[in-house]
């Protein structure tokens, strides 16, 4: 088999490898604009080219501006959130390090699966599924481990459609001299991630929820301390690809850049454009579109007969958890939707698997077109399967909010 | 500035976002066919779409025809070569196993780290740079640690341009019970990888070089063997985001896909279509063209009096480090070829640093109308700067092999 020969080609299926074209209002990724997509089709340059190193800066300066942050620090690691997640818990976490991880869905276990693999000890601190973290339930915490040196939490659940109080919390761990890890993966650009005013030390998102790039990239942005910390470890980050003192070596490198890795450069070109069009809306008029969208949709559930599963006061705009009616069978619904209408919303995980389906409204998807669909077609669905709902109401409530 | 208010915003750079149309002649990216462009730009669709479910059985399918492999666990790492590395490391090496680690470039120096961070113990065969793995001093080496675990090398050394035999390395390695590592980030596509014949326990390789899809992506595969251990582990794998015990339920879960990460829709969608233009091409002659390229790319350098590095037997087609004639600056030659041609060549890296250029001819890189430009190109650098060379005879002599 020196050339191949003999080698039994495996069975390929046969289908189009042109993808439906779906409305994607899950927990994302969410709908790409088309200008993003056309932007990651740009051609391809090498990752040390001076164009491309100009474009770096370029683009973590507009990173920085959507973080509202001053952070140096401030760059897009080469992998979807999760990895975001591992770079921020795998440099600050040092072995034997006592993290407290508040849990209020499932970002938060994988917080403390993160600790772990750290060689850190997490201790959790537990709220309900569909509420946010208890600020008082994490100050007691925080005052029964004097020695604990980290905060982690999630700004905005992406399993729940809740938002905790990210600034509040920032400000507990400050007054005991912890840092502070936030997961704002489905809050940057959808909701205020002001990064500077709460002074977290470590923040990660991704590029598929807000700002409407295609999955793959990780922003991050990382304080003084943080790096600090980072610089000052007394055993070497236990991930190479993931460790900023070698990451900044090429995304700061003063007087040139040094090679780490190959940056993945097409998906860089798409996220820099979904930054382009989040300043040329305006940040804060992203914010509101998507609050905006968010009361349409709801205006319209509601006169269906529906109704959402977190408090008004904690609920996210882009991604609301809505309880499913007795007796409707929950998958059939999302087949119905995707099977008649390519259109995509999220099941419920963990404890509320069953009860909740997750329609986003993130990015490119918060918008007027989209709410109308979903809602049209969601009668449709509920309809189809002898809900008992309010019919013929849910599109006209919904546009007079929008 | 609970709505971002008085935050002054970042200075970007004022710069067209169009990048430059290169050429990648360097040790990659290489160039990305328009083909695989246009597929990056398709839809975004959910990662767990039932339409992405199957196109991911198709993609791995096709994975496994380009390794000629059988190994069920065939799949694309959603990050650079590097990851790809990490992943075969974080899972295979458990704390305190000594690894064999041959050494003749940067990326063996690369697997040390990786091992280390494993918790692993590394023992290093060491080689020159620019020549390959020397056999002997790997049996040497394994005799000497019995206790060792992996044997892991690179079969294409991308800083050098040499092929190490990854057949007889192998063999070695299994007559004394050893996994082993394989890195086949540059072979993959360009030369046989005949992975089930090598019998590698795990092996990685990236989308940007002989496969000419965007970066971004490693594809790996691991035998029955190497998941035995990655499942027996007595301690959990470092990585999470890179952890195959979970990886697998989403790209191999048997009825159901279980969410892990939020895979890279669009970028998987170029290296699928970058797959299917190498079966259409037959990968057998994918193999002969590069080897066809670089002989005609090697007769106009030798017909203009350059010389390459490494000796005929063990030069990679698709990495040619070619020697800088003696008062040439090397940089000044780079420079010149990407200002005046839009033209990249990798420079040499360590101890080869201003002793070579790295001349890639790489998956669609690897055409005459590449090999043509660079001579041309490359005479035209080296007149300006009164190189004593034979003028006029480059792009003939490569045209008599082409």
């Amino acid at each position: 088999m020196a050339n191949g020969e003999g080698f039994e080609k495996e069975f390929v299926v046969n289908m189009s490898y042109f993808p439906p074209n779906r409305a994607l209002m899950g927990p994302g990724p969410s709908d790409v604009h088309p200008r993003i997509l056309a932007a990651t089709a740009r051609p391809t340059v090498g990752h040390l080219d001076p164009w491309f190193v100009e474009f770096m800066e370029d683009l973590k300066g507009r990173l920085r501006n959507l973080f509202l942050t001053r952070n140096d620090v401030t760059l897009p690691i080469s992998a979807p959130g999760s990895a975001g997640m591992e770079c921020c818990f795998s440099n600050l976490v040092e072995p034997e390090d006592t993290v407290i991880v508040c849990e209020n869905g499932v970002f938060g276990s994988r917080m403390r699966e993160n600790v772990e693999r750290a060689g850190g000890l997490p201790c959790m601190v537990k709220n309900d599924w569909g509420k946010p973290v208890d600020p008082e339930a994490v100050e007691t915490a925080v005052r029964a481990n004097p020695d604990a040196k980290i905060l982690a939490f999630v700004h905005a659940e992406t399993s729940t459609g809740v938002e905790s109080d990210a600034k509040t919390l920032c400000k507990i761990a400050q007054s005991h001299d912890l840092l502070t890890i936030v997961d704002a993966v489905t809050s940057l650009g959808g909701i205020p991630v002001n990064l500077d005013e709460w002074a977290a030390d470590a923040i990660y998102s991704g590029s598929q929820k807000c700002l409407s790039a295609p999955p793959g990239l990780s922003p991050v942005s990382f304080s003084d301390a943080a790096m600090e910390k980072t610089k000052n470890r007394k055993s070497k980050v236990r991930s190479w690809f993931l460790d900023l003192n070698l990451l900044t070596g090429y995304w700061q490198g003063q007087g040139g850049r040094s090679y780490h890795h190959t940056a993945p450069i097409n998906a860089l070109y798409g996220l820099h454009e979904s930054l382009v069009m989040v300043e040329e809306e305006g940040l804060e008029n992203s914010w509101s579109r998507h609050q905006k969208m968010h009361g349409a949709l709801k205006a319209g559930l509601e006169a269906m007969g529906l109704s959402l599963l977190v408090e008004p006061a904690h609920r996210l705009p882009q991604l609301n958890a809505v309880k499913v009616p007795d007796g409707v069978d929950e998958a059939a619904v999302r087949k119905f939707l995707l099977d008649r209408y390519n259109l995509e919303i999220g099941a419920g995980l963990g404890p509320l698997a069953g009860q909740i389906w997750r329609i986003g409204l993130m990015g490119y998807s918060a918008r007027p077109e989209r709410v109308l669909l979903c809602l049209a077609a969601l009668e449709d669905a509920l309809t189809s399967c002898q809900a008992k709902i309010n019919k013929g109401v849910a599109t006209a409530a919904a546009q007079a909010v929008l």
